[in-house]
């Protein structure tokens, strides 16, 4: 538009913002994995570039290089930053809180403030006459709700306010400023600059045209080579705006600059466009104006009044939530890591996320306990759970076995070990569930000899998977069945725990290492100074930590086949099953996070003992015996016995040398581990069928329904 | 088929069983209610009648009404039972066994030893004689698995064994075997006897036809009369079987009753049968048999050997399963119920499972601890289970939050009380859950006046659901959430229980009845005698128990604007609310079931004090406290404050008169519970925030969702 001269205030078409999705991922990485509840304010980088389209404007935008680098990608990230013509750079900071009250209660007053007066002095410094990009900054404030993949933020581009106004005497398309020659002259130079990695982020520059109408562009800092030489000279910048009437946003602190700096009262600005990456001096703009601040105002000390938060549809705060286009499994999966992130960062700095994801666990058992568990695992963050049980969902169990619903006892029933896996993957997708639908061989239940084969099958399958597992659990229902697993833990050296219920009381215990291991190994040696006080040679006498059967007198045989109804469904308090598989996981944490792990020595409540291994989970006791009754709870330790029929060296060697004969024989053979081991009390052989009578109970497939 | 004469050996047709479903429904229901683990022999009735197609036998069947009665249905059972011409009863026992394995262990040959010995006395005493239904005997043995509702069965027909055999000189349709005028009488009398109630389901029977060829039919016990009279004398029975070439089972022990009894050598015997309901002589057989026992057989202490365990498809034992045809609601409910009451018999005979049932469970909170504690209240029989939350289900919450799964997260996330009302039904269909959205109004949060009537709102509708229902869980994650539900609670004198969590320790407590309860009433006088030692005169002095604020010296205000990132989610172990959860709901089943409810003191783990008031569920507890850091547990007990900002006389009275102005007071004076109790300490005002920001935050609803 042409004439300005009568001279009116020279208005500024705000900068606007655009956030790009990578950067609030960027942030709420950056925050779950580096900063934690560290509020301080973050460095970070805005991104524009000249306007290059004639209807709209170019925003600063923020991507996720905006943010400091992952320690990792360091190098692939500078070398993106510099020279890139579409992203110079806007030094900005983040004030990132970590509530919604402290980001309303932030005094954006003062933080204007403080950046208005980094620009102040790096103008007085030189530094912005050296360093360009430094005369236009940002300043965002912001609260990731982590919970809720929610952001709310506001942006502010602090402008240098003059006082009183610059006022505007001309403003043209600059096509009208310049003879063709000069204008050709210009463009070129002006493309040169863009396109020379050294300048073409270079927001604000100098352009003298000489009377041979040659257009020269220059940095700031040559400013006194450029006023002596040129007969035109036009200060320019990168200028976002599109508006034909409106000098974007960094021409006000550029004339701050210019008339602080250099004392002129008058100058001419070059708001320069593009079109489709080329310089167009059809869009781009050529102004006069006439500045004449205070004397105050050039005091150094005196810090000018800044603007420029952003204003979006009439509000400050914007709000942008990520949580709809993002994939729910990641959302899961961040959501299940922030929250165990919290318990680090406020509680546990010592907590290994990392080791406990990776923690591979083995649950025998599928049913009230074994259901628990997996899901106390799961909020503990392990990642890898495998569940082996034999049964199906029965219509009694949902109300008790946590990851069943009606749904599973239809039709005969889901087998357990895949329901359950269904289930833990509807609570967390990314859980590496596995179900193994196996029956666990049980020493006195005699195998006839057809069935052999199979059995010794399971047999070797369950060893497989103690062999591949990190830490067992025994959560089946009867004696036996904890049998072979506790000698093949024990011969392997797992990380065992066992949860066993009574009507109202309950035991959570961890095995202790097997009787095999070798101290003298390397690996051990450290470990064994570190134990020190028994006799490396003498193994049965080192006070190893019991297994659930090492206080029995008797071997575990067939325990099943004469419950009653009431044996056969778990008759337990309701209570009593949370409790122990919630002790039971958090006892594996325990171990876990103990530098002796599997040989932790038994600690005590409250004991005084307990000073010199203190843990931050607190004391890693052997057993924990409950009561509902008596609303109580007390920790125990139990040595191994030298008779012990399922971890004693005379079993586990045994066990070593015959495998799996020796388990058969001990299938087979009520007495046998009870001769093995010297016990002396003999169960009754168990009462045999009247042979008269065929026992010829239907199989499930054979039952007629109706 | 004409001409035995030669004589062969007299083959008799098996009976055969049929078993209607209300048989084993009834079964189950009296398993479930009346027998519980006993095992008993149960005396059962078979219905059966005479022939009546010819292609097809009739069964022994056994219907509901074969059990003995509900106590209620006594009277139309009866009715049900006498002269019935389709329903012949044949007596029965059955033994029903809690196990599969003590099935297959039942002695088959004594059970059977011991019915041939009834049948055998009752000939010899005359029994049979005057009552011949006992001539036919059966046996019945299963084991009902309530679980899976299989049912597996045996049947027995016991028949005494003649030794020699029975030899047979002729067998014929009874068409063949008459003049015409004997077989018109003959027919005519059969229809009449089997007309008349007092005969109808009489199976055996004497039959003369005297020389006018006139047909009679008399009882057994008129013997003497027949074998005087008669020109043809035939022994007749109903007969169930359908074949032409072999009389029915139950002609063996009429047999060996006539040998035994009479003493006669050779007989004609006549199998009834029907044809739509009529004699039909084509049908029914007239055959001839030679008796000749030996001597030893007729001794009245010689018992014969019987045989007749059906066989069926080859085998002895049946397998039924009911599960596929029932309604999986009914299912669930009675596999629930079987539960439960299987814990009752063994372990807790004084468990009132109507009354659990019937207990109306508010629960303030959805959230880990209320999604727990909900499941572990169906786990216990309690029906009737009202949720209240206000909040969504967020990414986080299914791996903590037990009743939710991510599905429940997407799109935003559904609302906790609804999404936890839904989980429940699929858990347990038979559930009366209700989810309530509603936020829990709180002092010190002050409302603007435009939504004071909905605060108010929330507030009576609170008030509504603590007097409608009959027990209070408070499970919210904010201490001042708790305050207003404890006033009502405490004002409603309603059983209320308190789960609060920490990092690694918990508190589960029950409030004491609150401070209005006229002990001079009526219904009270009688328990105040009996608790006895204070004065009710002086309520604040009398040992009330404290409720959660009791040992409090800050009024409950505004915890919530403050917290960090960390202390908005619930950082706590894993294990804390599943422990907390459990024994929150146990602390209720104590209290349900103590005499003096919510009047109860508080019993210690393991003191010496609880010898006279020791109940079958173990000791009521006021508070437990326990730590994960020390798998520790212990009981306290904290007495009432007089100036409890919650529930001590002053603030209930304060309730009790001014209602909800005095609510809206303490909610919107941050002082005022303080000023009115008496406590000094006084919490500083909250921050204003800074006036010059418009504090426009945008709402969920205006979020920007890319
Ligand atoms: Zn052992
Ligand atoms: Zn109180």
């Amino acid at each position: 538009m042409a004439g300005h001269d009568n001279g009116s205030v020279l208005q500024f078409a705000p900068f606007q913002s655009s956030v790009d999705e990578g950067f609030w991922h960027r942030l709420s990485s950056l925050k779950l994995n580096q900063l934690g509840i560290d509020e301080s304010p973050i460095f970070i980088t805005g991104f524009y570039a000249p306007c290059s389209h004639s209807q709209v404007s170019n925003h600063l935008t923020l991507l996720g290089e905006s943010l400091p680098p992952e320690p990792s990608a360091q190098s692939s990230h500078l070398s993106l930053r510099s020279g890139n013509r579409n992203r110079c750079s806007v030094p900005g900071i983040l004030y990132n809180t970590n509530t919604l009250e402290s980001f309303q209660a932030l005094d954006k007053q003062s933080l204007m403030k403080a950046e208005a007066k980094k620009i102040w002095e790096d103008i007085h410094s030189g530094r912005a006459e050296q360093e360009s990009s430094v005369l236009s900054r940002f300043l965002l404030i912001s609260f990731a709700d982590l919970k809720s993949w929610k952001f709310y933020y506001s942006f502010a581009f602090p402008a240098l306010v003059l006082d009183p106004p610059a006022m505007i005497t001309s403003l043209k398309p600059a096509s009208q400023c310049f003879s063709l020659e000069e204008a050709d002259s210009l463009t070129a130079v002006c493309n040169e600059w863009r396109n020379s990695s050294t300048t073409a982020d270079v927001p604000f520059f100098l352009v003298s045209i000489d009377s041979n109408s040659h257009a020269t562009i220059r940095h700031l800092k040559d400013w006194e080579v450029c006023r002596s030489d040129g007969y035109k000279l036009l200060f320019g910048f990168y200028d976002p705006c599109h508006l034909p009437n409106n000098p974007g946003w960094p021409l006000r602190n550029f004339i701050a600059f210019i008339c602080s700096r250099w004392n002129l009262q008058k100058i001419r600005f070059f708001c320069y466009r593009e079109h489709r990456g080329f310089a167009d001096l059809g869009l781009s703009l050529v102004g006069e104006a006439l500045i004449s601040v205070s004397q105050e105002w050039k005091l150094h000390k005196h810090i000018p009044k800044a603007v420029g938060w952003e204003v979006n549809k009439g509000k400050k705060t914007r709000c942008i939530t990520l949580a709809n286009s993002m994939d729910p499994i990641k959302l899961a999966v961040s959501a299940a890591e922030l929250n165990l992130k919290l318990m680090r960062w406020r509680a546990l700095p010592s907590l290994d996320l990392h080791m406990l994801s990776a923690t591979k666990c083995l649950l025998l058992g599928a049913g009230t306990l074994g259901c628990q568990v997996a899901r106390m695992l799961m909020a503990w963050g392990v990642r890898k759970i495998t569940l082996v049980d034999s049964g199906k969902v029965s219509m009694s169990n949902p109300l008790r076995q946590s990851l069943y619903t009606l749904e599973d006892c239809l039709n005969g029933g889901e087998y357990k070990a895949l329901a359950a896996v269904k289930s833990l993957k509807q609570i967390f997708p990314a859980v590496e569930a596995d179900g193994i639908v196996m029956a666990i061989p049980m020493p006195g239940h005699p195998v006839p000899s057809q069935d052999e084969h199979d059995v010794l099958e399971d047999c070797r399958r369950l060893q497989d998977l103690i062999d591949s597992h990190d830490a067992v659990f025994l959560l089946t229902d009867t004696r036996e069945s904890r049998w072979l697993p506790t000698l093949l833990s024990s011969n392997a050296n797992k990380i065992t725990i066992t949860a066993a219920l009574g009507f109202d009381s309950f035991l959570v215990m961890r095995h202790g290492a097997g009787p095999l291991v070798d101290y003298r190994s390397e690996s051990m040696s450290a470990l064994s100074a570190e134990l020190g006080n028994f006799s490396l040679a003498d193994r049965d006498k080192r006070p190893r930590l019991g297994c659930y059967f090492c206080s029995d007198v008797v071997a575990p045989i067939d325990s099943t086949s004469n419950r009653t109804l009431d044996q056969q469904c778990t008759v337990t308090r309701p209570g009593l099953a949370p409790i122990a598989s919630a002790l039971a996981v958090e006892l594996l944490v325990g171990i876990l996070h103990h530098p002796h792990r599997i040989f932790a020595k038994a600690e005590f409540a409250n004991s005084m003992d307990n000073g010199s291994t203190e843990q931050p989970l607190g004391i890693l006791p052997h057993q924990i015996r409950g009561s509902l009754s008596q609303f109580s709870q007390m920790t125990l330790v139990g040595h191994s016995s030298s008779s012990c029929t399922a971890c004693c060296s005379i079993v586990v060697n045994e066990f070593h040398n015959r495998k799996m004969d020796f388990v058969l024989e001990a299938i087979n053979h009520p007495t046998y581990l009870e001769d093995l081991t010297g016990l002396t009390e003999l169960k009754e052989a168990a009462n045999s069928f009247d042979l008269d009578w065929d026992n010829d109970i239907d199989d499930d497939d054979e039952c007629v329904e109706i």
